[in-house]
């Protein structure tokens, strides 16, 4: 017989449960992976509190937590570039979230005007690091 | 004429620039977004440090830092399933990571034996978060 301890069984209870038991930082957040949902390219990362979580499901818009602004944050409220949900899902130990959207707008997330945050390449070139 | 402030301009490099400027955290650790680079479904999130972005560079497979073990972590080195790099990009802000990859084994990333992480949806019902 094998013995599990009540550690184990929160763990398993939150890995294949269906209540929503959110593993939030210290700060309250949680990390949000932003994909496009047509294309599957990720969009960018941004992060949540319950507010903003409860929020997006409710409107199905993407409302954030910004870290920089300490504030509740509508993407796209001034660029226009409003996330449309599409669908979330929660990962195995309920510590990070993957919105799929529709951007809106320009279909621009990231601030610097890219459709991405992520619009450049990690290459070694003779033992250093370069972005292309 | 407008003023550009010095933390403006270090911004602006850090954006566009062709120099890694790691912005780790306080734990010295990067988000790493990880998805399936023939499917583009995310995979898992892990966090990187300065030896794991350097050994997966260097080697072509995903190195992590383990939060919970405190130590550097080989993905799949006991399971199996070894992530191969396609490609890796960098965020606007360089302080996330995007790991595109081809998962060897039984191609599994999540420790409870699901494909992904993320096998959970998110809905409301009545107010309550439920996930299916």
């Amino acid at each position: 017989m094998s013995v599990v301890f009540s550690a184990d069984l929160e763990d398993k209870n939150q890995e294949i449960g269906e209540i929503f038991t959110p593993r939030f930082d210290l700060c309250g957040l949680m990390t949000s992976v932003v994909t496009d949902a047509c294309s599957g390219d990720l969009l960018m990362l941004a992060y949540m509190n319950a507010e903003s979580i409860r929020l997006t499901l409710e409107t199905g818009i993407a409302y954030f937590w910004s870290r920089s602004r300490k504030s509740l944050w509508k993407k796209g409220e001034t660029s226009g570039n409003v996330f449309y949900i599409e669908e979330i899902l929660i990962d195995c130990d309920q510590d990070a979230l993957w919105l799929k959207v529709h951007v809106s707008g320009k279909k621009v997330a990231c601030h610097t005007g890219a459709r991405s945050c992520f619009y450049r390449r990690m290459t070694m070139d003779n033992d250093v690091i370069i972005l292309k």
